[in-house]
């Protein structure tokens, strides 16, 4: 299992990303601010591996504090939430862990306890944080592997993976759940321009855990689907809306478009960390546009001449119904998602669902 | 007017295309198998400019010839000829320009010309290909403009400009003279990996001529025309079948599929000599598997891990149906293409067609 983030003594351990596939280095964060940083700056990313992060910094931010009391400990709190808010807009899991570390806050506050006691809880709840993704990606594993053939070629784009959760993976946990289920699966990786988390990051853990992989530009899909190359396609997401569209990675949507032109089925796989029921559609979530820096240059090397606009958006949105189904640790969503995705944020999916 | 290539005194002159856009470096070719050579590793590119390159090359190779007579120099000719050709699969142009050639030797030869009259001949048939295909570009130029609205926004992928003809362009040179007319043009240009032809190359030439360009990642295109903020695609060709399948840099496919899935007009620019009517359909058109090392490196920095496999396929098809009009130098030829590219082959375009 890989290492994305754990926390170790006194210190946030998390590969960086950014070094990947050249060096495999670790940042260690000893407070909150470093790991706003360290999202900030995608040391470490992926949406269920963001929320870990945030909710690891928080606790973090506690257990540093120096404050002579909650009402302190409070102030200073709420500010490293908004700072930790302010990182990156898109991935809604950010804000669902925030939420929920704020409410074991205020719920430690509230039944009296002490600084100590409060950062104790903090730090606890998120190591459940952390647990609870791994375990979720393995459930969605379990689901999302009935959905491969015994034998397919499946697209992915960005990483969905280890590296972009706590461990094992939502996209590339299906391929590694229909992997050990004995199913014979060849990935495609997206390179995914301009951060390259397909070439970097899938290619990496997916040849290091030995399965078939070939790294392709993101402009060669719909060649390859024409060819008859690819079955299917398995995504992971950064936000669901209420009616099943998807905000992920840039360039997921023209793969979605190219897979219904090749009538091939397009699956996403997130948890229900990642279903945003307070955002309507598609057009309500806000797309972070990063630095043109990231499209320009590729290290030292300038790829674009000085004086030529750039556009740098990091996501786009997938109209729901590109998605044949969403696969999530309680089951597998199938339209219409205003329905099965509420039913699913509740609890689980009846049986028939899944 | 770029100097994409010329013959100046005893060398043909190159801007290395590999370097730009960061340094404006010049490759001087004094033999046949100099030009061979910067074919092969890209020096120089785009199918028409190759088509020049080689006839060039070619009369490089007779002009440097010490052989005694012409039954020597047609066996040295054939045989530069035969690397020629071994040089790139897929642009036609190349194989079109070698047959040129070949047709102006073996006339001077039976028109019982010595070697230096031969050279002669040769060295001038290659300086008139290059000239045609100025002035073919800007002829293409003037049909193409007609397809561009007073004000639009134009989505183009790798680089069909100035530096992939003699000057001025296939599709940039449609949109030169748009903007000539005084329209007002913005051009998305999408980078093109794994060589990164539209970010380096088309960005460069557009960007020194003034003309508004922004520099986007292959993946963003579908994004961009869901948003609403493409108005038509212009692209370029490497080789067009009998019944107008496109070959094209790979990508190109990819975008023609977002194109008709949004509704906006898909247009080829490209001279005739692109059009090769021996070719039935695009599944007969070869198609060039490139090094692995484009797609896992950029310059000494490594983007996929060792272990994974790669393709690098450079060109894809593009099936007819998606192609809204083929603009050459003779007219604008619009489906049935096996009609109107036989047509434009022949001669021009009738009246009603243009």
């Amino acid at each position: 299992m890989l290492p994305t983030i754990e926390w170790r003594d006194d210190a946030i351990v998390m590969v960086d990303q950014r070094k990947l596939p050249k060096q495999e280095r670790y940042v260690k964060c000893r407070t909150g601010a470093q790991v706003v940083r360290a999202i900030k700056t995608m040391v470490i990313r992926g949406a269920p591996a963001i929320g870990v992060a945030a909710a690891m910094g928080l606790a973090m931010g506690v257990v540093r504090s120096k404050a002579k009391g909650t009402t302190q400990l409070a102030a200073e709190f709420y500010k490293l939430c908004d700072l930790m808010a302010g990182t990156r807009p898109t991935a809604v899991n950010l804000f669902w862990a925030i939420d929920r570390m704020k409410q074991v806050f205020a719920a430690a506050v509230r039944a009296g306890h002490s600084v100590e006691e409060v950062a104790a809880r903090l730090r606890h709840e998120a190591q459940v944080i952390h647990d609870e993704d791994v375990e979720s990606c393995r459930t969605m594993g379990s689901y999302g592997a009935s959905v491969v053939p015994d034998k397919a070629r499946v697209l992915t784009h960005c990483n969905a993976g280890a590296l972009a959760t706590a461990g094992y993976g939502t996209a590339l946990g299906v391929i590694r759940r229909a992997v050990e289920e004995g199913k014979r699966v060849a990935v495609f990786a997206g390179e995914t321009r301009p951060f390259l988390q397909g070439a970097r990051l899938t290619a990496w853990e997916l040849v290091r855990d030995g399965i078939d992989t070939t790294v392709i530009t993101d402009s060669m899909a719909g060649s390859l689907m024409r060819d008859g190359q690819i079955d299917l396609v398995i995504v992971g997401a950064d936000r669901i809306a209420a009616n099943g569209d998807v905000a992920n990675k840039i360039g997921t949507y023209s793969v979605a478009v190219l897979a219904r032109a090749h009538d091939l089925l397009f699956y996403v796989a997130a948890p229900t960390s990642t279903i945003d029921l307070a955002t309507p559609d598609g057009a309500h979530i806000p797309i972070e546009e990063r630095d043109a820096r990231e499209v320009t240059h590729l290290g030292a090397s300038q790829l674009a001449p000085d004086g030529a606009g750039i556009r740098n958006p990091a996501f786009d949105v997938t109209p729901s119904q590109y998605v044949s189904a969403i696969i999530t640790e309680r089951g597998v969503c199938r339209p219409p998602y205003a329905d099965s995705l509420r039913e699913v944020v509740a609890g689980a999916l009846s049986e028939v669902s899944r």
